[in-house]
């Protein structure tokens, strides 16, 4: 017997939004059907996505509605204004209007350009978001950081805009590789070191079974993650203070992610360096323990997660990129710390110099 | 003596902000310092702009501003995602973070790609508008769309973004080309056709002086459409109801401009026909009288606007450019028509052989 979806909603309100989580939620027609508004439905999805679940999917809706779909090639080097104007091509090209909706069918790359498509289509239409790899379905199905990327900066180009709904199937995710498995769970490691300890334990005791893709287990740790973050979201919709701390290893990650080129380093894979980096500047400050912040790259190991920046980078190519980082104030660059763990802080970071002595140790961190 | 700057306030809650008009506010550097949030600032114009009053605009700012420029390419077709993709360019390479503040000097054009890309990069930041010509004096100058156009329609891609303040200065409509200045009075008697007799009345009576660019007349026309344009907005900032009268005579002039190529027919040309078209379609649903119906032709030509169709273009090239308006509501065409002069409607139109009808006799009208 399948077990009913679960429900969480992500309180933002007007903007408010429930997210369906469980086996099977890619099945159920009635409940997407509540968040189409016209006849008009396109469907964005990749090339990878496409031949293992479009055609099912597609065939479920009822023949009323006029669905057509907009195949995009595969992956972050993508993620680009050239390409977003292929969906508003398809929206013009069917001659959508208003009332169209949008449904992001894939990973995070996706649901970021489809979420930015629907905020700019017209100004802004309809959108519901099924996340099929465990990173989009943990981070970008909550929040609404919609955009593309810019050769000189990862999203740099976006907008907030947050979805109808959103349809989290915990089944697709046996079709995930195993690469990407683990970078969605640098993802889930996040949340436990930022903001909840005993979330944190769970994991290190629970790995395993995620890895073996045990789905109990991994329904706990999406639900968990997206209640984490739905909270933060809710007090800081647009990120003027708190959501900042969502960035945990993201400064750092950013900076490989743009200097290595898009897609040669798996987003969570260079969060996970990015936490460790975090981690020891934390214990530089004497915030963090040594036990705790060994316990975080423990737990990125047991994921099968990189630790150690890529070797071709050094310090200076790092802080290159962290100066554009969005979140800068002036001229420091803004750094998510750990107070302890379970606990992020903001931190402005004026010296340079720790910064790359933090930076260059992570070759000589021992994996 | 130079008159004080006349200020008009744009409600809207937390995103209200203040139009300063009159001569000499391109020099108001003290108003403009108020609303730069940082010391980056980047002023975005256009290659006929630039000229004139780009290199005096900048001198002006204090030394401790670090001020950028980028100039792009002058006219319509060049309003797309490419050329606002330099915008970004620009603001990555000068390493622009989250507090910078973008300026527009220019026209229409300028301003829907500097307020566009504003609201884009990195998902929004500050936007001062100084709009150069009249009809983006009267027409962007408020109500926050920004946007791109798309080679199969106009506008379709872009986002609601308030700037932080605008400023409307008189004296540089001296170098206005007199075809602009034309299009720009196309917007002015919209707003009287549409909610202001008295105003209708008051253009017929000084169209010459207008024509004449006298100042004391611009500096009247302009503020009244302004605030005829931002009590619309007030009441329905997102356009799900009576912000649609705004758009009185631009369904059809979007077909014009669409078909013909952006930038053969100004904006305003187009409307100017298209306000005659929706003017006889009105009065052939008895709402509008003939002797009103004509006095708009009239008051068009005496502004020097053309009032008949292109020639190359038939009913069926307006019908299907109309049918991917983004006011559409499923299949109908939805216009803006006239209940009387000084009170707009909005009627979604299903009878296509009237439709048509109206648009070929636009071949037949005597100007």
């Amino acid at each position: 017997m399948k077990n009913p979806l679960e429900i969480l909603n992500v309180d933002l309100g007007e903007r408010s939004y429930p997210i369906y989580i469980g086996q099977g939620a890619l099945g159920e027609q009635l409940i997407l059907e509540k968040y189409i508004d016209s006849s008009q439905v396109l469907i964005v999805t990749n090339e990878t996505i496409a031949p293992l679940y479009l055609s099912k999917f597609v065939d479920q809706f009822p023949e009323r509605l006029d669905v057509k779909t907009s195949i995009l090639p595969d992956g972050e080097i993508y993620k680009t204004l050239e390409t977003l104007n292929k969906i508003f091509d398809a929206l013009l090209e069917s001659r959508c209007n208003r009332q169209v909706t949008l449904i992001a069918l894939g990973g995070g790359v996706i649901g970021d350009m489809t979420g930015f498509a629907a905020a700019c289509y017209q100004r802004g239409v309809n959108f519901i978001q099924i996340p099929t790899t465990l990173l989009s379905q943990v981070d970008s199905s909550v929040g609404g950081k919609t955009g593309v990327n810019h050769r000189l900066g990862k999203n740099m180009i976006g907008a907030f805009y947050q979805p109808k709904c959103v349809l989290i199937d915990t089944t697709v995710l046996s079709t995930l590789p195993d690469r990407e498995l683990s970078a969605g769970l640098a993802e889930v490691i996040k949340y436990g070191a930022i903001c909840d300890r005993q979330f944190f334990e769970w994991l290190e005791q629970n790995m395993e079974s995620l890895l073996l893709r045990d789905n109990a287990a991994l329904t706990y740790a999406i639900k968990t993650s997206c209640k984490k973050k739905a909270e933060v979201v809710a007090k800081d919709e647009k990120e003027s203070g708190i959501r900042a701390t969502l960035n945990f290893g993201h400064t750092f990650g950013h900076a490989i992610e743009t200097q290595m080129g898009y897609g040669q380093w798996l987003h969570g894979e260079a969060v996970a360096v990015g936490m460790c980096m975090a981690a020891d500047f934390s214990e530089k400050l004497t915030w963090l323990s040594p036990e705790d912040n060994a316990r975080i790259r423990a737990l990125c190991l047991k994921a099968k997660l990189p630790v150690m920046k890529p070797q071709a980078m050094v310090a200076e190519d790092f802080i290159k990129h962290m100066k554009v980082d969005k979140k800068n104030v002036s001229a420091s660059i803004r750094l998510i710390l750990l107070k302890t763990l379970g606990e992020a802080r903001i931190y402005d970071c004026t010296d340079v110099a720790l910064l790359n002595e933090v930076i260059n140790r992570q070759d000589q961190v021992p994996s």
